[in-house]
């Protein structure tokens, strides 16, 4: 088998084969691993950033471990006060990780070892990497979660002041991106409102379910030390210990389903950013963005690029992506951890990124935004997007709506090949569609048909009239308070 | 342009272009619809099946029409029995929806008007197809989420009975599919029960969030009716109303989260399927399926396959791809309805109806699995799943864990080279490798590393051992009381 | 265990539990196969719309083995005619498949058995359904690729015919959706062409790979009997056969790889849709389409939708997920044949029906659009898309691109302040920004930032000028005609 | 609007604006960028890894520009010698790409001009950053195609290797992983050859489309300078231009193919990878994998796991959401460039890297693997693989194939419940069974029965027989020498 072997990849040959630095599991090797092979395998270059979190679980089970005197008290107050030095050192950037090292685990105790000696050699006493990474990727998820969700709080916050701005300014609804009804650009802001708000909810509901402690859990079969698991579990902040073993290290729900619910937040950013892009277009012209939210062409000197809503665009693709990796990377793995779990981090840290950067960035580019008031009224000029309330008007003279709706599209018919729009129309040449437009002889039929009358009347809960917005808005704002804590 | 069109595809010009049958909103139109064009957009062959929702949803909607006297109170009776009779007649067959209709909506309005005449004419009075379909799809999602969550009771019930049965069975508890350490099968399946519970509570969320009515929202803008949404609410049963007509009619946030969560129940279905499975070959032999749950071969007269499992493994792929599917489609829609939203329904329907056979076939496979306990038990002799519970032996003498780790890593090497288990190791040979052995007189570290001592040793919360277990399954059974209601 | 299998769903228990009727491997069975399970088994449902490719192959196979006397030829001959009697029998509705068949192949044979008698059970010599639906999917898929190619073959002449009637229609072109510089219509269609051009091309290179017989490889192992696959090869007109026999029962790269040439398809319908959809917008008024491609909506007798482009756009996504779905499937598959790959055909299914309706559906949309060309040239006027034309004249007084550039900038930026285009400023004015424009005594900088002189300047190959674009029409035509054999 | 902006993130507020440092396009602007937003526009922290190809793409189009006389050819000299001087300094380490830039494109430009001056202004005339990246990203994606195809190739030239060495040993063929009938090891691992060998043809169809010039396409419109770009294509080494500028600038489909390709080479490996650790467990015990592709557990020391192939199974996931994450990006993307598109480097560069990581390591484990052939002959003792053979005897008698089906499924049945396997039955027992196995005086029926006849009847192009195999084997030889030119 020489000759398969000689032929493996140059890159793996000339790399050196270190010597396993930073293994804590020799003892059964004869041989070495290949280097290209620690290359796949090792961790350390995106579970770093989960180092804190990784100081703090360990803090916690030596502690107990002390309390349930599984290690000497000693070495136990030796391994919490080591750990507590190491963080501070790592963050002032005193010392650092050794990026020869396996995994942040192996990194941290490398560490420990360095600075309380032999008795670091005691922290892994009654756990496993397996159930000690389920701790570690719990705890940062649960801070990104908190980070997230407020910062959805804080653009929902925008978006009602910004709603209480633009309680007057009328401009186009739309289907099919075609003129529908007019709405009120207040109404049509809060809809995303409560896009963010479901969003919120489903990360706070994932959250809770996230919010359980693994550790303890062993490799898999639990410990046969006399742990408590409660108390690590108190130490840390969780609500409560996950009840199963092998489900302990070979759940990866939370990540999923927080995956799942930033899909979600993606989705409605990318849906807003469509509008903002489509609305900055010159055809459109209904917003002027701020200067520090654009930017320019290397080539063409007068562009000035709506960047940030297009990344908000862009970027759902790959929280898409991050979600669907994960889904498949778990797909059919039998019990408990297997390696491809490894698989996780990397999707859930991307997600993560990209919520903390789009959120506050696209959140910047609404807030800064001008809406232009006179293009959107100008849009409304002509546009038919009141013949719902023509129907209206005959339905309450007593007609059928599927009879009025008829008559209304034989109008705006007529209209457009006269090149006019329903404000054109006479009371006279109204009159010869349907007799019930005849005896309208205070001129209530046109009355209606104004995009003012038009919005005013749909006052029904959840309506864009002004009344009806105002009522959504103080539900809004119920929303943000009672959260707020 | 005559050529391009001459060049379009004769199955467009060889259907008879049906004239506008079904269609609601002919007037503003000169031109007929292309035949092909109505292929493409009719979604009556799927958005059939919702047509008892559409009825109720009608019914409320009449009748509140009636009370406000927004249309006469003997039009709204009328409606209302014109409905409930066309729903018998569905219901039993005497009737069916014209499959010309464009829609669920229009096929059921097209009945109404054959039963009660003009009066069906103002039925549409105040909404629109865009808040309809909305409601109409949350009723049945309401509907298949609770026959899920049902299925997936059932199928915990079963677990709990058959953890009861093998609460003495060991077998080797794996990771990285290699023998990590013994556990019970009564704890192995117990980590599915809880999987299960975590997927129930996350359909109960998505529920509460899907409970909400769209309808009074109109086409977007609300109505300039006086409607009375809460009554409606009321008579359907959402707990709530949605507060913003804009959202109300492109908020398609319940379908996502249902898929989202019905892509982790069958990832865990995937999993426990591929257990089964391995445990199904030959070289397993863990268990043995029933005949009624397996099939054969066209060709190998001995075969029996365990399709139901594979099945459930592989129709993971299914419900991820509807779940990316609806994703895809919901990505940069600008507000509010658009066509493309149409596409919502038929990866919701797969991903139901992917459940609701996936979960009773795959439930009665396990349910009346016969789990070899002879093999399992056989698959642990001389495995070194026990090693673990020989350093913790050597770490209770007061050794470190890491130190304690490398030896027992040795030892395990020597056994493999000289073909026995730690099961075939003298004292004297232990001795060998750390005084801490040496100085055990009385055999304690040999009986720590049986299967029985090791599985026993696991007492703390959540391990393997028999009364971790038991009181593990009392909380089994209270999660499933709690929410029996 | 009779309390867990008396919960099992009562569908399953009320279903009447059909014996066995068209299996073909019962006798090793003692126990019958569950209602549900069967249910859930069954691909008839789906696969029997390969009734045509499954006789195709029977009747070659067939001949091939009475040919290869493995069965009589007398035998052989009465398969033969019994096959394509039951093709015509179906073809003309005289006999259906039997809804109680497991699959196409068992359907087909039990017509097969009561046409011929014993000799049909002959037929399955020297086969398995394994390499049998591999065969059939390949037939299938094979038919479809070219129906769709076709269709886009005839898309793309409409695209050229489209090009030739607007080569002198100029409008905005853009980036980050802002106008960035003129370009003509026919440009902007031909980009289009080459899209498209691309998914022939891989859907070709996709049927070449595809075009290898898998028949004859039995159940994974090859056969027993002298079997000439070449032969059979030879009459299906298959290019070759699989090498490798388990490789040819468990290989579904070829649906994977159309499906991916099929997302892209629907990748550049969805970006073409997109733009008619914005330009159907009022805003834009680029195009008018047809009413025989809009509907109009149950409420807003004004409203005329472009549905189909609107559905163009939206089931890219049921084709992404098609592909996720396959995809997911065949991970992590040991060989060789698994239930699993019977889900392969529901979604290839989909995504040829989806690309089948589509394709002709929008491209009658573009051939029956008219496109505004005075709303087009207006939305070039005081667009400063000419800038960059300004900036290449100073480069050609040999000012550094970079400075030209800036000083280009600083023009548009006071136009906007003053509320003037480009084409408003006197050549006084433009001197005041640089001395090259001082010297510029003839006006030539004005004369190259018209809109007419930006696109003639642009003749380099693949440029928007007007001989630029006719000869990459005489390279559109000849790809065409090239491929038309 | 103060309140909206004051509550943005502190972060933005806390960064220092720096003032746009590495911008080209600063004239029209008057505000200058937001901090945050500059990180999250800011490709250079992930396209600087194609710095190589700027400097390639800029070179080429210096010596062209000078050729043609668009700009002074000394200065072309100047600004060649220039990118000459920075590529070595570079790849020294001498100098590096300045943090601060907003790309690759940027970051060159920089350091040309501290290299030569003013001239460096000239290099940008007569294109854009979108043609240069669309050029830039194809030539880096033409390299690492080449790079997967040369690993793939190696990989399969091993498989070959093994299939010579294992060419007598036998082992069970699965269906539904249950054992199906005999193969040679020899043969099954030339499975994956095949597959591979349609990796590196799709990977060759994808490079042919991907192999064409974007650069002179300028910003979308071409440019008003007389370039040369057949001329930019040879001195860069593509085989032609891109024939519409508008698609040259937004055409991502090299990607998507790309990726896809890519991802059907991760579903192949996923599969061999999950056969490794099957074929791992003890319970199979079909391979011995070698230490330098293992590694230990932190709690278990007897561990020994295949963590190579379970990472060569998960990362599978990644280059799917690598693909998902592309097309979602694109969809319904309208022309030209979007910043979108800026998303499709990090998806393309992850997808490369798995695969180069990922295709040595799994081929270095799979090269080194030792197969245990004792534990695959055993396997397959009493195991009914070779009921086929039986079944195949009596077609051979002149029985029809159902019916032999049969007859043996029952004997199958009768030996399960005695305990037995076919190899322990008798010629009289046998007989009992139909009486053209009474006539088998000579015992033929046993001795095509055996593992050893099985595999040998199976001579059939691509079957396992030895002969067939060892021609396959010479055509994998013929692939493999064609295509190492």
């Amino acid at each position: 088998m020489k000759g398969a072997q000689s032929r493996m990849s140059e890159s793996s040959e000339s790399m050196e084969d270190k010597q396993s630095a930073g293994k804590l599991w020799g003892g059964r090797f004869a041989g070495s691993t290949d280097a290209l092979v620690e290359r796949l395998n090792n961790s350390l270059a995106f579970d770093s950033r989960m180092w804190r979190e990784d100081i703090r679980g360990s803090i916690a089970h030596a502690t107990m471990l002390g309390e349930q005197s599984i290690i000497p008290a000693e070495d136990a107050e030796r391994i919490v006060a080591g750990l507590r030095q190491i963080e501070r050192e790592l963050d002032s950037g005193a010392i650092r990780l050794d990026p020869a090292a396996e995994d942040v685990h192996s990194a941290v105790e490398m560490l420990l070892r360095e600075k309380v000696g032999p008795a670091a050699g005691r922290l892994h006493t009654a756990r496993s990497r397996n159930d000690q990474v389920a701790t570690d990727t719990r705890l940062y998820l649960l801070g990104a979660t908190d980070a997230i969700r407020e910062q959805i709080r804080a653009f929902q916050a925008t978006l009602v002041e910004l709603a209480e701005r633009e309680i007057e300014t009328a401009l186009p609804g739309y289907t099919h991106l075609q003129h529908a009804q007019p709405v009120l650009l207040a109404h049509h802001l809060l809809a995303y409102f409560w896009m963010l708000d479901r969003d919120r909810g489903r990360l706070a509901d994932c959250r809770a379910r996230m919010n359980r402690l693994p550790l303890g859990a062993g490799a898999l079969a639990g410990t046969s030390f006399p742990i408590r698991r409660e108390r690590v579990a108190e130490l840390l902040g969780f609500a409560g210990v996950i009840e199963n073993s092998l489900d302990a290290v070979s759940d990866r729900d939370f990540a999923v389903e927080f995956l799942a619910a930033a899909a979600l937040v993606m989705v409605h950013l990318s849906r807003m950013a469509e509008e903002i892009i489509l609305w900055n277009s010159p055809e459109f012209g209904f917003v002027e963005l701020d200067d520090s939210v654009t930017t320019g062409s290397s080539i063409m000197p007068q562009k000035k690029n709506p960047d940030v809503a297009e990344l908000a665009r862009g970027k759902a693709g790959r929280v898409f992506g991050d979600l669907l990796a994960l889904l498949t990377v778990l797909k059919g793995l039998p019990l408990a951890y297997n390696k491809d779990m490894q698989e996780d981090k990397e999707p859930l840290f991307d997600a993560v990124d990209t919520l903390l950067v789009v959120l506050p960035a696209f959140h910047k580019t609404i807030a800064t935004a001008q809406f232009n008031r006179a293009r959107m009224a100008a849009s409304l000029y002509r546009d038919f997007s009141t013949a719902t309330d023509l129907a209206d008007y005959l339905v309450r003279t007593g007609m059928a709506f599927r009879e009025a709706h008829h008559i209304v599209g034989r109008i705006v018919r007529d209209c457009i090949d006269r090149g006019i729009g329903i404000e054109d129309l006479t009371r006279e040449e109204l009159a010869g569609y349907s007799p019930a437009f005849g005896s309208d002889e205070s001129g209530e039929a046109m009355r209606v048909a104004t995009v003012e009358a038009s919005i005013a009347a749909r006052k029904a809960r959840g309506g864009t009239a002004r009344e009806a917005v105002e009522a959504q808005m103080a539900l809004a704002r119920a929303a943000l308070a009672k959260t707020a804590s």
